[in-house]
């Protein structure tokens, strides 16, 4: 398999920060040029499609490193409280350590751009979807019957999407941290469903 | 005490539901006057710091609509389980009724500007706040103690706004009925505490 161009490689990842901090419509091609560092033609070579086809890309590469993400934490953790508290913590260090920049990498995007581009809202779809059936499997692996782990998958990235919002708007981790305490509680009373 | 002028009121109305749809950095100035129907001098009158002005008045607004709806829907119900209900069901059917396009009115604005702009970030910090504390004052109201009803207000908010997120993008309202099955859940376990 070809490997991928470092100059398109580079410009992903530069607008993929770029969405998470400021969003999709707050980001101009020209900030996404700058930041990559790639010449103005590759970008049009890469991306015929402009914009939109750059968020496509960004939001689907953002969207797997997060999903892979998920999947480590399960991976090393011995039960569904340390794999959540470990995801939750994972974010609360992210988010202070990018001055609270940094929160949710498809929140954003979603939000600006579910109700006018089909090709933005699938690819934000998309990635939540896929975050929330990695949580549905971690769980099911911790011993959660499979109905009852894809319900609470979506309670778990509810909680730690609402709580991430709160914590950046605040500049303050304490509603990441209220969400650990909460999950514990769902966690134990939807064990013994 | 003056009454606010029509044309001031209309043009905020009109910049919050935009904001509220496609964000602060989609919505134009043009925008705003079009939907507004203000003329473009009677909008540099009321609001000479431009753009972010209106963005502030706006979120202030809307914010302050929605504290209300909360203090409402505290005041039409029996218990906390009932108060909690009624907001998922009230959120789920706005949601649905606007084609999934009108989610939280300060979420999309709170995401894309708080690592940006003093000023926005602080009106939708504040919004959010109010909320919270109006979600703690009827928990409260509804016996339970103050110190377990700041904590699960912050709960109760992130759980709803991570829902509704989830519930927009995926254009379905399941993410908000799984909030509501969860919220009783938390109610339970916190009201013993």
């Amino acid at each position: 398999m070809a490997k991928v161009p470092d100059s398109k490689e580079k410009t992903l990842a530069a607008a993929a920060k770029l969405f998470r901090c400021q969003g999709f419509h707050g980001t101009a091609l020209q900030d996404i040029l700058a930041a990559g560092g790639a010449p103005r033609g590759s970008l049009y070579f890469h991306f015929p499609g402009g914009k939109e086809e750059i968020g496509e890309a960004a939001l689907a590469m953002a969207g797997e490193a997060t999903r892979q993400g998920i999947a480590r934490a399960a991976e090393a953790s011995e039960s569904a409280e340390i794999f959540l508290t470990r995801l939750a913590r994972r974010m609360a260090s992210d988010l202070a350590e990018s001055g609270f920049k940094e929160g949710c990498p498809i929140a954003t995007t979603a939000l600006e751009t579910s109700a006018q581009s089909e090709v933005l809202g699938a690819a934000t779809r998309s990635a939540f979807q896929k975050w929330e059936h990695e949580i549905a499997r971690a769980l099911q692996r911790f011993g959660i019957a499979a109905d009852v782990a894809e319900g609470l998958a979506t309670i778990v990235l509810s909680q730690f999407e609402g709580a991430l919002l709160l914590a950046r708007t605040y500049r303050d981790p304490k509603p990441l941290q209220r969400a650990e305490q909460a999950l514990k509680v769902l966690l134990t009373a939807y064990s013994s469903k």
